[in-house]
């Protein structure tokens, strides 16, 4: 079988509007699969989507909840009437829900925060309101506290930093957050570190709501009472749930006790509305902040601590609750030990009607079009597993447990985990393995924009090529022939797929147009989404267009789509971008240090102010990365000699197509990362102090910037044996194609 | 005599702690002059200083005004009790006051805005309202409109780009904008251009009030209340009495109708509060503004059109009053015909504390310790004039009028004219003609930064260091041995010196810390500036040091302070600056015309919102400035032989140091700028289309900034060839002192 990797030449096929060998295809074979993508395209339905969003989202409906286990049950037996082999999945996992909220202002003044969404006349499902979860951080621990406030903007390492050099120590205090910018439970997570007793999290208007456009039910941005709810668990050591890590949570699972629970945080944490934040803001004293601290509220922002003190109460039902996760199964005719599969979460924090069901009705349109084309006789030839995930919201629960307990039967039989979540509309925003670019990118070239007449790939082409910065920006989005699909870090069900077990995987979505404040609100709502951000669902097909190629190519393609070439060029990029991160910090602090040093920072600070300089840092030293760049040069050859292999080779043995699908798993070690051994890919991870913000090969990227020097040659090594071994696993499919 | 332009070594003369030779004296007579300068510093008192600036302040003292009289009276009998030979020269100056100010909201609410700023029982001086100009707009002419609104964001040419994009035009309309980024007179010059038929200006809080800091009288930023008075007349056409372009405004001036004083605005402007603003912009609708264009209020900004509609109605006075410019003498022991001229304005808003009385006192205690040091033997060798002009804030009339009416006399013997106005604490900060750079780096260099052990050079340096940010300001902070002096535009009273009459001139000032909202409003008071700008004029002190040193060295320096390599390495920054807005024109309109040409724009932007591409540009031809390079390359070798010349020179004759100070004249033409003749300087000019920013080599760069191609190359011969005739000035004084 001969196929192209670049080939975007127009070939007419059948009718098919976009044609080109596909990845994986021969001529033939991608003639076929064009038909059968185009009567894939025809079986997809906007208005039935649209039915199920109204439906699922009528109620709220996270894990535990009754209209949460209904959902789970309706999706399966819409599957299971599909065709589908259905099983529910059920994990027992810990979920504090919450007993006590209480925050007041005790001094100078009193205030008690209401803590309450506003239902609207113009929006009837905020009217819906059984086993609605009131606004909460899932995983805070339990806490009584009081205690003065220190604004510490969006809580980041580097806001710490600025506070140190006013002399603010949030040791004994209360820290107030935004939301925005770090993941929400980095935010308690370094407050506690800094010896803060609790955190208060709130939405700025500037940043989601009037500041940012008209509030909802006038505009899609955040209404005043809405507030964020949200898992603080400590993600980036380990998703799932708190008690089993690394083991699915059934009913037998060996459980730590709460109390050993590391993933829990270490101080009370409470997420507040615009409306009830005001008040506390406009109660603080000591300096003023700088400018880039400053948000929308009509009061001058203060660093504290206090005079205003707050009282803050939060207990919790640390109960067991049943997560269900919907897996549904068509039997590949041709490789059914070989499994592709399509998932997205179920549960929402409340109605969720973007988040997650507008990537959940693409995926139900999906399997319905793929049972209909498997009824009339087309079936995948290799096994589709559909599932619903539950509990995603408060800590990628569902999707973990699920993973983490058949971990060794996928890792044998996985091919690639493609994830939705929720979507919007606007432009094709892909991240995931790299090995699978090229075939990301023929998908993007073969689906068009609904509402353009051009693909999805020339219109995110556009938007690259309008907000280009760096040179390397306007290269890429000018002269790459594919565009980069994003390195992943979490944030999705993805989560435990790609770095727990080291299956290629990808997530897709809409977005960039149809932005809101209604993430995570009671107004996530069936009106909200369909006046705001995908009205009609025209996205929401595309995105059914995209994720339904990418399901049937990977399930039917004779040769895996697998592609190194991209990985190389990537992981290359990184390295790059490692180096240049060595340099920058050396001559940043070496600069800063100077500046310390010749009495600069003391001649130009204002005396009367309390902006002190910055804290001398240790030089950083020269690192060799020669290890890494010849792994790359390996891992380039490689590439470049199995693009050769592929492009002349015949229909490859199953034992190559094995060897293809799992090379992802060559990018993890077994040990993990340093400090956090659930996380074993070693070329994307979740931030340690980040979060959902991806690190890409974390290992030597999060020592430099820890300041961790002395790490930083031996993780260089263990990144550079990792990629020499899929170079390694390259070279020998490259032999076995050659004999 | 013997001179070091790059001395730094410290010599130990006489007890004065920073001792070099001084540019323009020998050793000995260095060492005379630090024996002066010390006993100069002496004679200044902080307390005499603060007890003038709490005297003059007590009441309104705008031009017109019975306060501003007896100011000017009292600072004429002060200056002459000292032994100045004074006289207060009258013009009749055309001053509008308002009668009617009117602004309603019409719909779709009600509300009239009150257009008062409020007594505060914290500053006594608020209440004291004698002969107390309401806000208001000078040179706004009369109207009475009613139209929608439209919001410009500052108002300056790339906001109505921004407009434009979105369809939004404002003819007929009225434009509402925030003060700042530009100077307030472009903003209905601009709005105007475009059609609309009112301008209104408002003080957003996100940069003066309660989102800069806290507000008087809490902390010094702008109070609910405030309004920014000020002068729109069209100063970038020219300043001064508008009924008298060119020619000093006596009694018996020949003067145009106002219907032909084309520096009145054309359509009538009123600045508000920000409370007064809040509900109009509260009432608008249309789409939301970009991120950049929100300000402070809690409310979405939108740019209208409408649904807000206003009637707003002006009607002024327009009188004339009588201007008093104090000009006081002391005749110059040597050489009485060579003067050196010191100024500052009297005339205030209102009560005027920082400006302008802040630079007034400094100039006071100068005039005084000159004096006395004159009385006690030893007089300045050349003739200084001190100035404290009326009628600046209107339009730098009172200066203006003086330069025009005594253009012949001061063409032929003003050396140099030093300005002072508001200042503040923190940095020096000092602007001016490229001659004086190295003369004013010396000054930074001998004057002590009044709260710290460090020189103000040293001072500013740390500033640069800590704010570079290109490479070209890094090296300049680290290498440059000079700091720059910045080119000056306009805004205070210098410009009809230094544009007009090519008078070399600076201007000096501290800033940078100290900052406060109370700029041309009723809050700026004594209290407000004692307590939140300079209490207890410590920097004050230090501005009497700094500009008295200037005026002492310029009267008494054997050869005159001017240099030119400083000069020659500005000019060739403007080329090279020219070179590169060219470049940068032109590649980012290629760039822009491409992404046009080629569908960016279009697939890329979201077709459910108003924001359309931008407009296609005329490309930019490429521009022949080797004519700019060839005279800057003979510049630079001039000024080279000229600092040989002076270094290994004799005590100049009476011919060169006439020849070095009216060398700042050959950088003129009568014929002036394109467009306004009345600005004759070509490397300094205020921007026709910025108000008070600068633009060097004006008519160059404003040509290509303005898209007027076909004129660029005319303007550079011109520029070319007064650099040349500075340089043929430079090779005739070498040639002079060689023989």
């Amino acid at each position: 079988m001969r196929y192209l990797f670049l080939a975007m030449a127009m070939v007419s096929i059948g009718g098919a509007a976009y044609a080109q060998e596909i990845l994986g295809f021969d001529t033939a074979g991608s003639k076929a699969q064009y038909s059968l993508e185009a009567d894939f395209d025809a079986k997809l339905d906007k208005q039935e989507m649209d039915a199920w969003l109204k439906k699922f989202s009528a109620r709220p409906h996270h894990v535990g909840s009754t209209a949460g286990k209904e959902n789970a049950i309706l999706i399966a037996d819409l599957l299971r009437s599909w065709g589908y082999e259905v099983e529910i999945a059920e994990y027992e996992i810990l979920l504090p829900t919450p007993i006590t909220r209480e925050l007041e202002l005790v001094s100078p003044t009193k205030f008690t925060a209401s803590l309450e969404e506003d239902s609207l006349p113009e929006d009837p499902s905020t009217s819906v309101r059984d086993e609605l979860l009131p606004p909460y951080n899932a995983f805070s621990i339990d806490g009584d506290v009081e205690g003065e406030l220190v604004f510490v903007n969006y809580g980041r390492p580097e806001d710490y930093e600025v506070l140190e050099r006013h002399g603010i120590d949030v040791a004994g205090k209360i820290a107030i957050a935004k939301y925005g910018m770090s993941w929400r439970g980095i935010k308690p997570k370094l407050a506690g570190e800094k010896g803060a007793i609790g955190t208060i999290i709130y939405s700025d208007p500037a940043d989601e709501g009037y500041g940012a456009g008209d509030v909802y039910p006038k505009g899609p941005f955040k209404h005043p009472s809405a507030v964020q709810r949200g898992s603080v668990m400590d993600m980036p050591t380990y998703p799932g749930d708190v008690l089993t890590p690394g083991i699915g949570a059934t009913k037998r699972a060996r459980r730590l006790g709460i109390k050993d629970a590391e993933t829990i945080t270490k101080i009370p944490v409470l997420p507040i509305s615009e409306r009830d934040a005001l008040p506390l803001l406009a109660a603080m004293g000591g300096a003023v902040v700088p400018p880039e601290w400053r948000g929308g509220f009509p009061v001058t922002y203060h660093f504290g601590p206090g005079p205003a003190r707050v009282h803050l109460k939060v207990e919790f039902n640390w109960q067991k609750v049943t997560a269900y996760d919907v897996i549904a199964t068509l039997k590949g005719s041709e490789y059914p030990d070989e499994w592709v599969i399509r998932g997205n979460h179920h549960d929402g924090w409340n109605h969720g009607a973007a988040d997650p069901l507008s990537g959940l009705v693409a995926l139900l349109a999906e399997a319905r079009s793929v049972a209909e084309l498997a009824k009339a006789g087309r079936p995948p030839r290799r096994t589709i597993v559909y599932a619903a995930w539950d509990a995603e919201e408060p800590g990628l629960i569902g999707s973990t447990e699920w993973a983490e307990h058949h971990a060794r039967d996928l890792k044998e039989h996985a091919v690639a985990y493609l994830n939705t979540d929720g979507s919007s509309r606007g432009f094709i925003g892909i991240g995931g393995s790299h090995v699978l670019e090229r075939f990301f990118n023929q998908i993007m070239e073969d689906v068009q924009d609904p509402r353009m007449d051009i693909s999805l790939k020339e219109r995110r082409r556009a938007l690259l090529k309008l907000n280009a910065k760096t040179e390397r920006e306007k290269d890429d989005a000018r002269n790459r022939s594919d565009l980069r699909i994003y390195p992943m870090g979490s944030g999705s069900d993805y989560t435990p797929f790609l770095q727990h077990l080291g299956i290629a995987s990808a997530n897709m979505g809409f977005g960039g147009e149809g932005a809101g404040g209604s993430y995570h609100t009671l107004y996530d709502t069936y009106e909200h989404y369909s006046t705001w951000r995908d009205p009609g669902l025209v996205y929401g097909e595309a995105l059914a267009q995209v994720a339904g190629r990418a399901t049937l190519r990977l399930a039917n393609a004779p040769r895996l789509p697998f592609e190194f070439k991209g990985l190389a060029d990537n992981i290359s990029l990184y390295i790059t971008e490692l180096e240049e991160l060595a340099d920058k910090r050396r001559n940043d602090i070496e600069l800063r240090n100077n500046l310390l040093d010749d009495g600069t920072y003391a001649a130009a600070l204002d005396p009367t102010k309390t902006l002190g300089p910055p804290k001398r840092e240790e030089p950083v030293p020269y690192f060799n990365f020669a290890p890494l760049k010849n792994a790359i040069d390996r891992l380039q050859r490689a590439a470049d000699a199995y693009h050769e292999a592929a492009a002349s080779g015949t229909s490859p043995s199953r034992e190559v197509n094995k060897l293809l699908y799992s090379s992802e798993r060559l990018l993890t070690r077994e040990a993990g990362l340093s400090g956090r051994s659930w996380y074993k890919h070693h070329i994307y991870a979740p931030g340690f102090y980040t979060g959902y913000g991806v690190k890409t090969i974390p290992g030597v990227r999060e020592a430099i910037e820890q300041s961790e020097y002395d790490a930083v040659q031996e993780q260089v090594e263990i990144a550079s044996q990792v990629i020499d071994r899929m170079s390694q696993r390259i070279e020998s499919i490259v032999a076995i194609e050659a004999n």
